[in-house]
């Protein structure tokens, strides 16, 4: 079997289309490069198409229709047309869903798409969903992320029976907005490893390995998380090395924190992945290099390999969870977007 | 001026009644202790009332309605009727809630009282409202937790003009559910320094003084923070000690994350504040020992000193943000306790 072809939007990350192509050439896979040719340079199993323009303008689903020469709306359509067989990008999530969303659609049976991002944390890396896509949902979206989620854990990072809950506000049932009671109550039921509601200290305790939540819960503690770690660190680094034994602290605690940093690099996961489309899609950090885009090419080839979609899909049915309306041939990308494909 | 009396519960606390006594007796303030007598020292200026009692079952309003000899309702009583100007209870919080808004009543024009949590950051403490009283909001909901917020941190806290933004999933406006929208539009014309919206990494990095969110995302937002913390902490002082230069690592490392703990210590804060009802209402952590308590006793006489309630009156007055419609006698407490007091 020859190699999956990743589709790789070289435009939007913070570190430039140099350095994602940088880091196309380091993951070692079959990558097509979309991005302004003239500042990129190919490399083995690295195809370069120029495509410099970005999807402008601040709504996402109208800037991707009103811009199809863009680096990402080329890149999703790719997908789309079968010339790759997943999707990465380090620019903005807004048009990211919104390109992928459009061209590559929903799978069969799912109501919304949800972002997924791999916490981590030091004891393991924990799957949040929705990390942002939705910032409204109801009680069937959450049991569709749940089972979603699992596959994922399941599939991609190979967790067999992944322990999947619910963050609400108690441990307690009872204890949550409607839309959390409801979906609480459907999934006890169903064949997930379910553990019920968890709290907000369960997130970075990595209690489960699946962590479920709403889009704008998830997105606030995604970044809580991440805030409260650089701070935390930052704050001990800052108290050692004001010390009296300064700089045998400070020698100490740099590689203290280095070895933490590494236990929790983001760079390291890959970013964030969309699940409930029909290709894979890994949505990277701005903030990536090309070591970091290099682990989001290969996040997205593991998903093509351990066949993530259909496993997707076989979780859903297997759980009842599948949409049982006609599904369209679009997905509201976030209640914001209102805007909708001719 | 007779220094407040402050009417604190002493059961509920994990510590056991005798800590609370403690704390009590260390705070220095004139409090009336209920509780179970046999258990507890009185001392200068703390007197007790023998209540053994705890409001029993899961749903608080009715617990609290039915078990009107229970400690945390006498001493929401003794408030509401005026032997005490300010309640303090380290016990659980949904009973604390329901006894202090059935005896003590909401301040006129607010809709729903909020609870508001000091976080203690490194840079600064940061109030997070509501964390955790009301899990459904609507905007003007919102709106007035804005305005509660920076009364309390302007008269309590004595920071002058407090900076008070919202949590949402995006600085940009447009980023939010209809709620954030809709109480953005509202702030940005009042008179409060208001900062427009915040995302999850502002709360630990204190970009704000007051942090305003639904009681669903407060409480995790909360939550997660506080377990970051400490599971960060924990991995740095392990990386440290496993490490070559074990002991002396050790040494440092204990006292650098002693020192920053003092710095974000939950004791020395007091614990939350239930803003928008007749009298101050601070409820502790269960977690609390004497410290705690003292602190958590310190803050609601601060509370009373500092005529918190009328500027919080006067504050809604000012932006136009008091509830036009009648006041009932009753607020809801929380979305999961639909009974209603006779």
């Amino acid at each position: 079997m020859r190699p999956a072809v990743i589709a790789l939007d070289a435009n939007g990350a913070d570190a430039g289309p140099a350095a994602v192509a940088e880091g196309a050439r380091l993951s070692g896979e079959r990558v097509l490069l979309f991005g302004p040719a003239a500042q990129m340079e190919a490399g083995e199993g690295v195809e370069i198409v120029d495509a410099p323009g970005t999807p402008a303008g601040a709504e996402p689903v109208r800037a991707v229709r009103q811009n199809p020469d863009a680096s990402i709306v080329q890149a999703a359509k790719a997908v789309a047309d079968g010339r790759a067989e997943a999707l990465v990008s380090a620019g903005s999530t807004g048009p990211t869903l919104a390109a992928a969303t459009l061209s590559i659609k929903r799978l069969k049976g799912v109501h919304r798409p949800a972002l997924a991002g791999l916490v981590p944390t030091p004891a393991k890396p924990v799957l949040l969903l929705d990390c942002g896509a939705n910032v409204e949902v109801r009680a069937e979206h959450l049991v569709q992320f749940a089972y979603m989620g699992a596959a994922f854990m399941e599939a991609v990072v190979g967790v067999s029976r992944p322990s999947v809950g619910l963050l609400s506000v108690g441990a307690e049932n009872g204890k949550g907005t409607p839309q959390v009671l409801e979906a609480r109550e459907r999934l006890a039921g169903g064949p997930l490893n379910f553990v019920g509601n968890l709290e907000g200290f369960d997130l970075p305790g990595a209690s489960a390995d699946v962590v479920v939540a709403d889009g704008f819960t998830g997105n606030i503690a995604l970044k809580v998380l991440e805030g409260t770690s650089r701070v935390v660190r930052d704050a001990i680094r800052g108290a050692v090395t004001s010390g009296p034994v300064s700089s045998v602290g400070g020698l100490l605690i740099r590689g203290a924190v280095g070895r933490l940093r590494d236990s929790i690099d983001p760079e390291a996961v890959g970013g964030a992945i969309l699940l409930g489309l029909r290709k894979p899609v890994v949505v990277g950090h701005g903030s990536f290099g090309p070591r970091g885009i290099a682990s989001a090419v290969g996040l997205a080839r593991r998903a093509v390999d351990e066949d993530m979609v259909d496993r997707t899909s076989a979780a859903l049915a297997a759980g009842g969870a599948m949409r049982s309306a006609p599904v369209g041939s679009f997905a509201t990308v976030t209640p914001e977007t209102p805007d909708r494909p001719g």
